[in-house]
């Protein structure tokens, strides 16, 4: 999978997944061999209706049936409970790819896979097993309302379980789900429990009642839950338990999500560029060049895109070894390893963030006035990506990395860091 | 008028143009000593749809009135047709503000007027008199059919003046104006007419088909010449003559246009965040702070946004000032002071560019995930400005500036410098 | 005056401080009608010896001559001491002139006037009577001992004034001064006494022991006061004064001198820069073009620190003028006038600070590995503006200018801000 | 070897490379293993020196001669001609660390490599055993004179060689070398001809003339051949030859050697900055602090300051492997591989350059005015990368980089590309 797009090789600068072919086809992904082409051909649709659907906002029904039918949503999970057993080093570079061609769908995609890691992290064997299984055998989607923001979401014990009540916002991917992680506040312990639910089981109520200006069709909805009982065996973490350096990976996991989401807006906005450079953009008045890529400018503005994403890469490529490395150690991970991932991680994410939010402004500069019309659709990688780059502040990635370079201080394992 | 806005005054940081006061009134410009008064509450009230139309798009019809009974139509019109008579520096303050409530009417507003120039720069006492006075009159509002960059449309003399035919984009201001100045190729001399039409004579046809992702009601039409009759008397500027040092300040009215519309869009983006960040966002977890314009980053970042804005502003003041004492001097002016005023115009145009771009994409990391919501419409400030910079490229600016400071050589007058 | 190189001006293009004439002359400015020739003049000559007495570092004391020569040191004394009467804003045009040349002895010319501020803002009119004309008559030239975060100086009452015992760093101008301006802190009242000292008198004892890697000809020696009477004739302003905020001004004046040599630091570079390009530099292998100064990155690059020196030249020009409308209004200054004053200089100082470092680095890009070669000395312009850049943190500044566009507050009033 | 300094690591961040242990010692790499404690070693005791030397410029006999004892001048030679048969990866982690400590020193120690690699990519088999062992058994260190702008050295053949006469500038470690490699420019063939010859040999003079304003001690001087003879034996590459793929790689190793040199200024400005941070600077005046490192500012300029280098890092690694990869092929080598790698290389060296001057002129911030004190040496970080960062222009590496983007076209094979 290492192959997949290196920015550097020659086929890095074929970077064309918005540029679907004319018989695009959908295999499934049946062995991790198949997870390239699938997850190209998979891109090359997504493009297709990439712009109109970002127009229309809302739930892409269609295109989540086609990323079922990619059988890309078995890619995470071990091959003991039926999945393809892909390392989280490859499922990154499928979210990226994806992302090149439809950031909002590729955040679906990867939600999916957080909440598989939720499973593996929090869950134990039993639960691993029942829920991974089924996860293959039903071709459940699953999402998420976990958003540990908003404690409006109540857990009320009972005799085989809790009760849940209340409402959550910003719940990637619960539009549409089968299954849901969620969050909820156990008073008694001031604490969080974390557990799985039917989206459409009894008292779920999801509402689809998202309109950011930017990823759209990430089907953020907020959740009601009215009385839900979830029984001991769907509780992944129990009130009162501290999460440990391992099973605080998940944040790691998620803000790496992120990371190659931006990556990918990134590189999506510069294939889009290139494309556009290469068969509609005319050369400036003054500038003396036959053709609009023999300008000086221009190319040196390529140059400053390609080195500002190939340095994000690198260091995100560098992140999910060394995410993959601290997962492998299991339960034995200590506070300095996980701390140490933390930091790699957040270099990673600051670095796909200005990457990502530079090439999306900056490539319009190249590609110019008559490409704003409408039916191009370039303003969506930017939408897309400031909308998602504030999930939290860059500014305290920064300072908490300033402050372990100083100090040694990890940043404290929490929701975002 | 000087006392408009200086950003670094008590009063600048009260930016509150899309703070509409819920009494806002429409007084009407009777003297210049109005115009601050009646700027500002025509910024309230088109600070009050903004969202809503850019949302629409289209032919903002409601809004275009208020502006003729604004009175401001008839800002730089001289006093001896009718006109208030104010200089261009009060002008260009005008402008701004409207832009930081509205970029897409400021702009229509903007070109108004700028074609009134082209009927001071162009055009004798006569059609001077004629046109000025039954503007003032007739309450005619101006757009414009003169992209340079488009020669399809072309002028075929004839007994008593020209034939026109052919098509023009990009005009702006053109859907729904009363008249406009255009331009059309004439082949005999290798050159362009300039003249003026009514917008609803015969043979115009102006389709409303402008569809970029930002500026969204510049009324940025194609306008078709269907064997348009134009009269001796409606030619401004005849085909084979060489533009003067004088006449082609028109091009630097224009482009100072520009200039205070991103900065306009910029001061509007500021503006927003302030109030947001006073009234609406939260501290972030780990900041430490009861409030969230306590946040040191958060007073670093409107740190940077003051110091670009302030820069941006100041060059551009110096540049209007500049502008206005090169067309005080009427036909008399030279290359040279031509020359120095267009540097000093591209100056300010390479640092409202960027100013308005970095603070309209950058703002929103100060407001958070939760002011993407629609209902705010804070991508509008970026699409607007991104847009609108894409006019002529930067990159140009910057290497005329260059050579210049390394050669003497001054940029060519042309229809973008 | 204010025809002094405004940098997009034709003239200001050929900005050549640092080209001395081959006869250059000094004349004496008898009036403000002299000023602009014999700065020009002046400059010359420090250009003549400015790189290899940055080498050689310590004191000036030929070319502190010359200055005395100029008779600039009377520029900002008023008329009716004998004084040019010149304004801030001209005074700051000088400094920013010789600061091209030299910015070591221009900030020892600017603190010598930092001086007279002190005794026109805190003196009485008896005060600034003797020790102004004594000024003119003469010739003195002063220095100071005011470092105010330096509280190892004391003051101690006496009958007929005080005694002052300690020492002093960072003393600017003191080395081969006639007469200083100094601080020392008074215990009872915990607040600091100013007063004034002849250098040579009783006790006062100034080493040379600044080596600092830029800005090495300062004179910013340390002075050790050993018993040194201080009568009640020489205090400026008592111990247990607040200051006002007329008074508070001299850090205002200060930090705009600041401005100047970092602005005129960059100017020298750039001149630098660009007679290098002309003359010597050789265009690059693959860059297809005949002569450096075509190279399409060349120009662009000099755009780019046109832009960055024109912003700081603009806001800092307005500065001075906000500056001396403030000290215009004399004691009925108010304090909100003067936070705006403060505001307007910080924002200033930023942009200076920033113009002045990037031209400084980033020149050499331009001029290439042979212009590296010692005899031209171009690391000094580097070294002088971040040695002199480090006078109090960029980022405070930042921090000030965004908190009061938040909340309306502003920086207190301190010696540096 | 890859643990030497990952910056994101625990160990990472105690770069101390320019703090001294009391007890340095030096002790010899006999194998692979031994050569990241030595290189620490060597560091140590170059930092020692580091700042005086810097003063001083000129030839630093004895710390080569430490090197010389080091064993590392055995690095990349092949263990089956005696060497450590370390890979470049290796090599430039271990010139990486050492530019920590002394840039110019570091210099002399990569091209005393770099010629190494010249021996191993132009040389056959013969002259690699016969150059290669002797350069372990004589305990050679090698520079050169191989400048590819400087024409002014010509080969004329002779019956059973060449005889070479002219100047060379920019000779790199020539100073005190005991062998060169060298070109010079053959008439006939208009091509240029790769030799070797002994430093001391008759008629080869080599002036220490090199007088930059950094990089002092890099015993960059110019050499004269006066009527030198070159056996055939002695020739690596003949006249008339067309440089191969894999001949051309040598460019590549010389640039990556640039590359990590401006790297391992960065990280030692970093550290030199993390240590007085740590223990001698004093909080801001109005920071509301306890201690400097607090301070939220300072704090996140270090963590700017660690996602800068660590993106130039991981470019910096990923391109050492490349080079590895393309080296390891040997003369099968195409040119679309040797293509790749340099585009790998030219975004790594993109990196370094920005990374490295924007840490060494930026992290005085936190340092402040006293840490410009003559005794720290704190310029020397910033005048090192500057003058080494003009060795060839950045804008150029982005030019080519843009182009491959959109063009596929390759740089062409040079002495910089």
């Amino acid at each position: 999978m290492t192959q997949i797009l290196p920015l550097h090789s020659t086929r890095a600068l074929k970077i064309d997944s918005d540029e679907p072919s004319p018989s695009a086809a959908l295999s499934r992904a049946e062995s991790l061999d198949d997870v390239p082409q699938v997850t190209r051909q998979l891109a090359d649709l997504l493009a297709r209706t990439a712009v109109d659907r970002d127009k229309a906002g809302g739930h892409a029904a269609t295109e989540r049936e086609l990323i079922r039918q990619s059988g890309l949503l078995a890619l995470t999970i071990p091959t003991r409970w039926g999945g393809l057993g892909g390392d989280w080093p490859t499922f990154y570079k499928v979210v990226r790819e994806l992302a090149r061609a439809d950031a909002a769908l590729a955040h679906v995609f990867a939600f999916h896979h957080l909440q598989v890691a939720s499973v593996l992290l929090y869950g134990d064997v039993e639960q691993q097993e029942r829920l991974l299984t089924q996860t293959i055998k039903k071709r459940w989607f699953w999402g998420n309302a976990l958003n540990p923001l908003d404690k409006r979401t109540l857990a009320l014990a009972t005799s085989g379980g809790f009760r849940i009540r209340g409402t959550k916002n910003f719940c990637s991917g619960s539009v549409g789900s089968d299954m849901m992680t969620f969050s909820a506040w156990h008073e008694p312990s001031s604490s969080a429990l974390i557990a799985v639910v039917p989206t459409k089981g009894p008292g779920v109520d999801v509402r689809s009642d998202w309109d950011a200006f930017g990823q759209r069709q990430t089907d953020s909805g907020t959740v009601n839950f009215h009385d839900v009982h979830v029984s001991r065996a769907d509780v992944l973490q129990a009130p009162g338990l501290t999460p440990s350096p391992h099973t605080s990976l998940r944040t790691l996991v998620s803000q790496l999500i992120l990371t190659n989401l931006y990556l990918g807006v990134g590189e999506g906005a510069f294939a889009a560029a290139l494309r556009y450079t290469k068969e509609e953009a005319r050369p400036w008045l003054t500038a003396n060049v036959q053709r609009a890529h023999e300008d000086p400018y221009t190319q040196h503005r390529y140059g400053e895109f390609r080195v500002a994403l190939r340095a994000a890469q690198a260091v995100a490529d560098d992140a999910a070894r060394t995410l993959q490395a601290a997962l492998d150690q299991g339960p034995a991970l200590d506070a300095v390893a996980r701390g140490d991932t933390a930091l790699a991680v957040s270099e990673a994410k600051v670095l796909a963030h200005r990457a990502g939010l530079e090439v999306s402004s900056q490539f319009l500069e190249l590609t110019g006035a008559r490409s704003t019309g409408g039916r191009y659709g370039f303003d969506r990688f930017w939408r897309n990506v400031r909308v998602h780059t504030l999930h939290d502040p860059v500014d305290y990635k920064l300072r908490d990395l300033g402050r372990h370079a100083i100090t040694g201080q990890y940043p404290e394992a929490s929701a975002y860091t």
